[in-house]
């Protein structure tokens, strides 16, 4: 797949902006993000499992009932979660948006991120939404992707090119996420933007099943947020005949979609607070997708390995420790386990049982940034991957005192 | 319930002992414990649920098949998990410990915690066992608790005194637990003696009852140990009329227990790796008992709540947030949430949205070593408690190399 500039402006026919409103007190920061399409989109989005939502996350289920879109209002700073106004003021969001940009309110993705439990005040935003719009250009990806972040410290964007029906078609995404990151459906915001038709009965089942094997199998904190969302808008302005059933041309943009989110996962991993190193574990031998699946998640979930990683310590047994723990069916006994980075690759456990290697070489294996973990269960032919990072004293520092 | 000293050996007819016997590097510190009774006494045990299992759990479930023991033999320094000998020096630790006792192998408890997969040499415990079995005395339940310390900086020891049938009887315990803290049936490991007479079957019951809502409802970070285990004897040696049956003796006896397993739990809780405080989350009006409990541990489970506590701030929000990612189904908009300790209480979060509160007040609160979360579900009687600690610089510093 190939990657391109622009994030998501690389699809035909989108637009974004980013600016400081005033949510944040450093000015320095933007605080309020726009995205908008020239024309009413297919979307699709998956929310949080968490049962406190943000409001938001109830506006734009409503929303988005007729599975169509036009724009994203997104601001930082404040999640707008447990608010007795809350709903109240993701709405205003909403119709003040929409009635800048000379649309329905119903067709705005509205979203929120920051602190939970402070009212939102809605007069910076108001304020600020006629600057918003009137900044939005197909390089305001970039913008948007700032507005959008809290305790990040990269921005995440990505965009691809590829082909349907002899047409170039495109999607990419920006994505936050630093913090309260153990996904449950979706992670904590991402919004995707493409230029394939495809109908909005497609476009959620692209989207919902990606997920599965991408966002749900990320894990910062093991907290799963109240404002977690990924959304995708797919305006058709490539051309291409409508996606309206599960052909050739719907894998296609499946593998466009994935190529997309598996990016955007491994740089919220990477990017996780605190994060020295970013962790892939990947599983394979399981029985079942399902068991490769937990497994994966479990080990990345692992507090104690998650320590070990930072302090490049080879301690494998709390790799069995978390497979064991996780309740997958396994056979222990046939349990490999080895630790991969740029440096080479080194095994650790054979058949559930320590083996002798070089803890000098495993050190300077582990001491890399990107680290795989690489479990064989040894029964069957599934595979999975999940992402996380390390866990530092910077992520109890930055979680320590969050609201000041 | 009258708290009394001597530990494990307060119960008639138990003796203890702790030595140094090779298996750790600093000869300052136990490695090796034992604990007799001078009849065969009850007995029953819960062990881990993770599928990863330590050796010595596998033989002890054997031995204890028959609701009979008479001793427990212990070491630090090596969980003697993921071995592929395990088994096979477990059965050697039993028999001769039991060989020195002249008892029957069959009625020792073996127990192993500290690194999991580098194998466990037999040559300093078949060494140690006569002088520890030389040191055993009325007064060696110190030396014992010593002796199965891994990260632990305190002593976890404890005993009572209560009356069954006119005869005073005793119950007391001794703990190691600091981190891989999540129990599933059971705690890291602990012992606990009694003179009660007491049926086999009536003292499974106790316990597995028991743990349910004390050890099952403690967590240092998430990850359940491969070799945790909460053994109990009962010797008879008070003089009772042998508990059969759900009487009101049995009552007495399931009060005992449960005030020497709440104060372990305390303490192993205070005493988490790196912990500064312990937590304790109290939470009330739950429609069910189920309930109660899954919310109560979903938020001393969470990172980030922790991480807030060690930071002494109160930030609420993460709170909620537990709750709603715990799977209890809840009313969230009638949640009351307050924080206490020695300092007061303060009141921060009513019917599921934030209420005005001196942050300054606050931060003088949970500044203290004991805070006590309080949640108020608005929905029925039921309650339960949950314990914990904060996630601080030096759980990340001790899990970063520990295996150095």
């Amino acid at each position: 797949m190939k990657t391109v500039s622009g994030g998501v402006c690389a699809a035909k026919g989108f637009k974004a902006a980013g600016i400081h409103c005033g949510i944040r007190k450093n000015k320095d920061k933007n605080d309020l993000s726009m995205i908008v399409s020239d024309c009413p989109a297919s979307a699709a989005a998956v929310y949080t499992q968490n049962l406190v939502k943000g409001a938001p996350i109830l506006v734009t289920k409503q929303h988005l009932q007729n599975g169509k879109a036009q724009a994203v209002i997104c601001n930082s700073g404040n999640a707008n979660t447990c608010n007795a106004n809350g709903i109240e003021i993701a709405e205003q969001m909403s119709r003040l948006a929409a009635d800048e940009l000379h649309i329905s309110s119903e067709n705005v993705i509205v979203a929120s991120t920051g602190v939970i439990g402070q009212p939102l005040v809605i007069d910076p935003i108001a304020a600020g939404i006629p600057l918003l719009v009137s900044r939005l250009s197909d390089s305001g990806s970039h913008e948007a992707a700032l507005g959008i972040m809290t305790t990040d410290t990269e921005i995440k964007e990505v965009a691809v090119e590829f082909e349907i029906d002899g047409r170039i078609c495109h999607l990419g995404g920006i994505a936050k996420g630093s913090g309260m990151i153990h996904p449950n459906m979706a992670t904590m915001l991402v919004f995707l933007t493409t230029d394939v038709a495809i109908s909005p009965e497609m476009l959620k089942k692209a989207l919902s099943t990606d997920i599965q094997g991408t966002f749900n199998m990320l894990s910062i904190d093991g907290d799963t947020s109240t404002n977690d969302m990924v959304s995708v808008m797919a305006n058709g302005l490539a051309g291409n005949a409508v996606i309206d059933r599960e052909d050739d041309r719907f894998a296609v943009f499946m593998q466009a979609l994935n190529s997309v989110t598996v990016y955007l996962c491994r740089a919220i991993a990477g990017d996780g607070e605190g994060a020295t190193k970013m962790l892939e574990c990947i599983v394979t031998g399981a029985d079942d997708l399902a068991t490769a699946r937990t497994v994966a998640k479990s080990v990345i979930c692992s507090s104690l390995l998650k320590a070990a990683m930072f302090g490049a310590d080879a301690n494998w047994g709390r790799v069995l420790c978390a497979i064991g723990y996780s309740g997958a069916k396994v056979d222990v006994n046939r349990i490999d386990v080895a630790f991969r980075s740029c440096k080479g690759t080194i095994p650790v456990c054979k058949d559930g049982s320590g083996i002798d290697f070089s803890e000098e070489e495993a050190k300077e294996i582990l001491l890399q940034k990107d680290i795989e973990i690489l479990v064989s269960l040894g029964d069957g032919d599934f595979s999975a991957k999940a992402w996380g990072c390390d866990l530092t004293y910077d992520y109890v520092k930055i979680n320590g005192d969050y609201r000041t």
